[in-house]
């Protein structure tokens, strides 16, 4: 088995006891940095300004921020709502912070339960790794879009969880990497991470992998996703979208990983999922470089919905859920224990 | 009429009496600025590092090169050499100087024949657009990707001419542009003449316009080419192709506008196109920033082939060629007459 160099949980977010500590995820790969959060009003902030990103991990980040107000004798209800209100997509927010509003309010209770939180959501990690590993054969070059990395979990991380669990068993042989514009989270942070754990990996421009499927480098797509709706549609990344349907036309499977917590099931169809429009300025500048002519009309969605009947399989914590998904994911999540 | 500020053929690219001037497409839309070549190898040198670009540009920009060799005595052998090889994949280049090579080598005769293929060129492209015109109907929102513009033609574009026609016609109403990584054209040059020309448009990532498509935002694809095989197939600046197919499954129509002089019968399919990959450091690099860690590996191809199955037509000068295009496109150049 090869050996892997892993991020610890504690490195990607952590409680302490006046403040949430995040890897600042905007300045990889350049630098390693801590942001210091010392309200829930600061890692809305973070999470809003995409310091911590990936549907797992801004879960955790909420649920910490929600201890660290208890903590500080914050009002929780007004911390609850700003946390909330800070990324309307992925549905891991408001799941985590639904956990953390149940039972006991005291201080070191929420502590506990958000540390718990996250300990699951790292053993979620590692089952969805090990039952996706299982979908893999020897030689296998996979593609991944954005990062479901350990920087989105907390954990090993979902697709590139399944990814690296697929090297050290010898069976992924080469990552294709789409770089993800605008924010670039293919080349900055996927491409940081498997450049750390030794994985042989190329970056390529978005536009890019169409190509390199048509000419027969891909075998697998594995993405994560910000919510899968109870017919499986599934928002991600915007770019996953495309990236299924090159997948379908090159008969190549399709597969999202992502834990039972981002399954949601009030919400009946990829229509009924909310998509985040953001700054134009991700797309008319890059630091202060200024790429488009001054008054450059921007269309910057962050997300799309790939619909269920692109997607081969869903990689979860308790197996691999396929279609018809209305009733598959129903059982999953009927099936399902609280804790892993 | 609706009124559309032109770029003047001559200020693309024009030959002067010891020199090659060529707006430098690199500083767009930062700078409009004028680089000066004096050489046929500083020709070849602007065209390699893209400062002109664009398959009918470069063929333009080669063969005033040429004019120049001959106007300041150096070898003209040596000097096709050397324009020849600049880049691999546009047909234009390899046919605007053959062109040249015909006939009377004496410099004056050249310059002559040089403004004369540019002449053609831009009337070819005003042909184009007519053309193109006549496919669209009111309320027509189109996509595009990359710059096949004025400034890719020293004309009014091939499938942005047919756009701006379409507009100043009233038939255009709304424009989609790729951003098109990794040198940005979309962003950078499409969107700064549709800017300029008062046309109504939204840039978007790449791998956005999948998204907008799904949501029934585009209602035509039109792209240029850089070579088309006998059998259609064509190859487009990378990202061409994802588009194409995004097309057919959304059962948009999607049309390829190029000259005739873009159709090489010579190359038999998609396969026999030669692809240039381009430096690395267009991935990992915006300007000084770095966007991808150190060392990280980068696949960097800068055409991909679009099947001829994919091409609902190809729009040129003579008209509009549809499938099957191995009879028509055969047709087409058997019946075209040397100058427009």
């Amino acid at each position: 088995m090869k050996r892997v160099l892993n991020l610890e949980p504690q490195e990607i977010v952590r409680l302490e006891p006046q403040a949430v500590v995040l890897l600042d995820q905007r300045r990889l790969p350049e630098a390693v940095s801590y942001l210091e959060c010392v309200s829930a009003a600061e890692v809305a902030e973070a999470i809003r300004a995409m310091a911590v990103r990936g549907a797992p991990a801004i879960g955790i980040a909420a649920a910490y921020g929600y201890a660290l107000a208890a903590a500080r004798g914050e009002d929780l209800g007004a911390a609850a709502a700003v946390l909330l209100a800070s990324r309307p997509t992925a549905v891991n927010l408001p799941w985590a912070l639904a956990e953390m509003r149940q039972g006991e309010q005291a201080p070191a209770a929420l502590a506990e339960r958000a540390r718990a939180l996250h300990d699951e959501e790292v053993e979620r990690c590692r089952r969805m790794a090990a039952h996706a590993a299982g979908l893999l054969e020897p030689g296998t070059r996979a593609l991944t879009h954005c990062n479901a990395g350990a920087l989105a979990t907390g954990g090993v991380g979902t697709a590139l969880g399944a990814i690296r669990e697929g090297f050290e068993r010898g069976l992924v042989t080469q990552v294709l990497v789409d770089e993800t514009r605008p924010l670039l989270q293919g080349a900055r942070l996927t491409a940081w991470e498997l450049e750390r754990g030794g994985v042989p990996y190329s970056v390529v421009a978005d536009a890019a992998a169409g190509s390199l499927i048509a000419r027969g480098e891909v075998d697998v797509v594995l993405t994560g996703a910000d919510r899968v709706a109870a017919n499986g549609d599934t928002a991600n990344k915007i770019g996953t979208y495309t990236v299924a349907v090159l997948a379908r036309e090159h008969k190549i499977p399709f597969y999202v990983a992502a834990p039972l917590s981002t399954i949601d099931l009030a919400t009946p169809d990829g229509d009924h999922i909310p998509i985040e429009e953001r700054d134009r300025r991700e797309i008319t500048h890059l630091g202060s470089s200024r790429l488009t002519p001054e008054g450059a009309h921007i269309r910057n969605p962050a997300f799309d919905i790939t619909p269920h009947r692109y997607i081969t399989g869903i990689i979860t914590e308790r197996g691999i859920f396929a279609a018809p998904y209305h009733e598959s994911l129903k059982r999953a999540l009927e099936t399902a224990v609280p804790a892993p």
